[in-house]
């Protein structure tokens, strides 16, 4: 029996999704959780990896195992044994052939950028921006992302290898809330640091320290310069992956 | 000179607003930052203590010390300095018989419910109450608390010795916002555990474990009970001090 679940997660105190050696993961801490229900090693599949301090607000992974209680009791289960800041929302049955990973067609990540100095209730959830934006020539910069690119310049440029740098962006979005600057993305799927690499780039558009062209130069040119600014982990959520 | 301070902190990650021993609270890591500043210890004085997980919209506190470059050249030093859960809002010099304790008039407090299960994103800051709760009887139990009362059976009743245990509740309110019920309490000084247990006897109104006649009973009784519950820290905000 394949399961289908969907969680939210703090990533402020986790070194991100992906189990590894020595670090508490949010894979980690679900697959605890589940061992202690299950009473043996169950592993987990996420739809992708999110880096340290980066949060989910839907993340979903897939496992295997026979449980004949139905979705709603193992949600339970989960859910009462899960520290606070990781949440199961849903549990449900699914095919085998259904593959969290493999079977996502596309994602969707937003971005918060807080215009000034975030409280201390907020610091974990946004990137504080002291210095006034320009949105119009952030959106100017935006709207030459969506659609079909080799985003080779805008990602990580180390450790991970892809068969392909092309993506497509089918949605980008900035919205002014409460001070906040909200940066949406959806796309058929992002590479490693993508999201963020976006947002730090159309920052330092907004602050005036490279201009649109130079987005559309990071798009012609494939290459990658210091200018091409990683925004901090903690104002990244993962909004939803769909199906 | 001395100098009047306001600053706000999220309490998750501190035991309280007082120093003690072997502990990080978070008046010892402001001392600690002016330590680094003035490169000598310098006491700061609270105008009262928060407990563990308790958090600070406003908490004022005053020190002496012979600084000849203003406030606003302290707060940016204090401010640059400490770390991103506490931060300093404002530094004023004041007249020597300013004293953040001494000098208060009143305080205001709210405490934050959150009707449902709250996420991993706002677990620090409410308190979930999955059953739904009566608003009508709690506003109905509230107005018995407004107003000079001794409130001995509302608040800790071990390990602190009052000279009295009369308070007056100046103001009191309940107000329903995206799911949350939000209970401030303004008076002229507060026990220890004070709002929180107002709070929880509240919730217990709320849900029906106990009748608006219970609450006059503590009011006239002045005897706590098992019934007098106090409401978990995490929900609780000092919102301002009045001078």
């Amino acid at each position: 029996m394949r399961w289908k679940c969907g969680c939210s997660y703090d990533g402020t105190d986790y070194f991100g999704w992906q189990t590894q050696e020595g670090q508490m993961s949010a894979q980690q801490m679900i697959e605890e959780t589940l061992e202690g229900i299950f009473k043996s090693r169950v592993p987990i599949q996420g739809s992708g990896r999110t880096d340290t301090g980066v949060h989910a607000e839907e993340q979903v992974f897939h496992f295997d195992f026979d449980w004949e209680h139905g979705g709603e009791k193992m949600k339970k289960a989960i859910y009462s044994r899960l520290p606070k800041d990781i949440r199961v929302n849903y549990v449900e049955e699914v095919s085998d052939d259904f593959h969290s990973r493999f079977s996502a067609k596309a994602k969707r990540y937003r971005y918060q950028l807080f215009m000034g100095t975030a409280d201390p209730f907020a610091w974990r959830y946004c990137w504080s921006v002291p210095e006034r934006v320009n949105l119009n020539t952030m959106k100017e910069a935006m709207s030459l992302l969506v659609g079909e690119h080799d985003f080779a310049a805008l990602a990580a440029n180390r450790g991970v290898d892809y068969e392909s740098t092309v993506r497509t962006i089918t949605h980008a979005a900035i919205e002014l809330e409460n001070g906040y600057v909200n940066l949406s993305f959806q796309a058929d799927g992002f590479m490693y640091k993508m999201v963020r690499t976006l947002a730090g780039t159309l920052v330092n558009v907004g602050l005036g320290r490279i201009g649109v062209e130079d987005v559309q130069n990071f798009l012609d040119t494939k290459k990658r310069t210091a200018m091409a600014f990683v925004a901090p982990a903690r104002g990244l959520f993962l909004e939803r992956v769909f199906y």
